[in-house]
């Protein structure tokens, strides 16, 4: 087993808890969730190396504070004692770590790496398993919360790893994030992020069919809603994020499906549960028609909008023509 | 527009509010769930009159103090004021109503009539049309709470039809069930019942899904169930009814997914949602694939299990050999 070797490994090394909240942090990857979340943690008084291919994105941080190495393994040698990345995907991921100049090999050994990304938690775990080899601990941290939550520094962190690590970690993330959750050995952060993912993604595409067929047979959405709300129906995309515009105030459904969760993400989601799922050999009949119905959405021009639009798909209310 | 019209034809009619708790109730359809009914109306000291074409049923309701008629029709000629059928489906319904001797052939102006059969919509909206122009008010009340639920008389009805209608049901109804849900319109409580569990069908694969892969990746189920309960995955299927076994106490994946709401009722509810969105061409991707599913654990033998049984099925761990 990947997981309890590696658990093994990371708990033989201590992890000292007093760089935690004044340590000089790298961070690799300043994308549209990685530039906020970075900012940040220069607010909280952190001393922040940045590094990203993109140079416009890096000139901004230094601008606010932060100073600039020429590669993630620039970042690793400067003798940053914790390394955050927030990448698009588990080739980034393996590259940044695990490549010619990446994070493992110019890490200290001792430092802590927290990988923000969503990707395959198999590929976490052999990250996981390289770093402790080269007396690093690794956790991912992988965020709901998207780029409003990145901002405002209210981002969820899913957290899979060593628990000292762990502990580590929390007041670095508790910079960035409000909800600091640990989900336990290396991947799970990874594994719970997927398969909640799994789940909002297949039931509000379910609310969405039921809701259009009860108001297509006549039912008032808010009264239908309401009485999903209180009976066997009852979940988050009905009660809380209803994808019919006008039952629920201030949700993406209630101001053009815009913000929020796009489906184009929630599709890349599910793509990592049918992966995983996949090597596996565990059945995702719903997951898999899911998916489909996401990059549906996208072929549609509906990949930026948030994902509650499968309602307004369904309903046949968007017309790309318009 | 067949409710609106119906509506107005209903609400022409004044019904007698005086009838209510003490009227005189014919009971037809005395099947799993039909005999328990109404041997519950029979215990609140309602005069009913039953009847049913398996003479044995007929038999222990009359032992109980029921009179028995020969027919639907010679129920409705009986005088009763008020008439409760719980049939199997929708060809059920419309013989037992418009049938030759059928309760319409018989109904005396004035007279309730209250559906509790889950039924196609459009054939509520077809016999409470029937039953307006004979003067006689009908309501769909469709339940939820299955065979011990209308053995302990905690049923869920959920009642479409005339307000007024509804008012002079409901200490009828009560005297079956706990709970009594005003949806609406004509056909709207076979609505909200369809489209609910058109929701319910699909959250319980969608969560068996994710609790298998979850748990095949090395997550803990009871720590994987706690933070999808306060996250954006939160539902009913999760929260209250976990279909993984030692998750939630009492629930029927902790009992062998004995007792419960059976695979077969969920595949004929689902039946029920696809054929009346297939009249109006509302798609409905995942509750086609759900009620694939749910035929499937069906062909597996677990059509008398509780649809739970859907992530034992997931998980390979049913072998309908041993």
């Amino acid at each position: 087993m990947i997981s309890s070797s590696l658990m093994f490994l990371v708990s033989r090394r201590r992890l000292s808890a007093s760089a935690a909240v004044r340590a000089n942090v790298g961070f690799i990857g300043l994308g549209n969730m990685g530039a906020p979340m970075a900012a940040n943690l220069l607010k909280k008084a952190h001393g922040v190396t940045v590094f990203d291919v993109n140079a416009h994105a890096v000139k901004q941080l230094t601008a606010a504070g932060a100073q600039a190495a020429s590669s993630a393994r620039g970042v690793a040698a400067s003798g940053v004692d914790v390394i955050v990345t927030m990448l698009p995907s588990s080739p980034h991921a393996r590259a940044v770590y695990t490549g010619e100049n990446g994070v493992l090999s110019g890490v200290k050994s001792g430092a802590l790496l927290i990988d923000a990304s969503t990707i395959d938690p198999t590929v976490s775990r052999e990250l996981a398993l390289a770093a402790a080899h080269k007396g690093a601990a690794f956790i991912d941290a992988p965020v709901s919360g998207g780029v409003l939550g990145a901002s405002n520094g209210t981002l969820t962190f899913m957290v899979g790893g060593a628990k000292e690590a762990f502990d580590k970690a929390k007041p670095i993330l508790e910079c960035m994030g409000k909800n600091v959750v640990y989900c336990g050995g290396p991947g799970n952060g990874q594994v719970v992020k997927i398969c909640n993912n799994l789940v909002l993604g297949i039931s509000m595409i379910g609310v969405s069919e039921a809701m259009n067929l009860g108001v297509k047979l006549g039912m008032d959405a808010k009264t239908l809603a309401s009485i999903f709300n209180t009976s066997s129906a009852r979940c988050w995309s009905s009660d809380t994020y209803n994808p019919v515009p006008g039952v629920i105030a201030g949700v993406p459904s209630s101001r053009n499906y815009d913000g929020g969760f796009g489906s184009a993400l929630m599709a890349k989601d599910l793509g990592l549960a049918i992966a995983a799922a996949h090597d596996i050999k565990a059945p995702l009949p719903l997951g898999g028609a899911a998916l489909q119905l996401y990059n549906l959405l996208s072929a549609h021009g509906l990949g930026q909008k948030d994902f509650s639009v499968a309602y307004q798909f369904l309903a046949g209310q968007h017309d790309a023509k318009k």
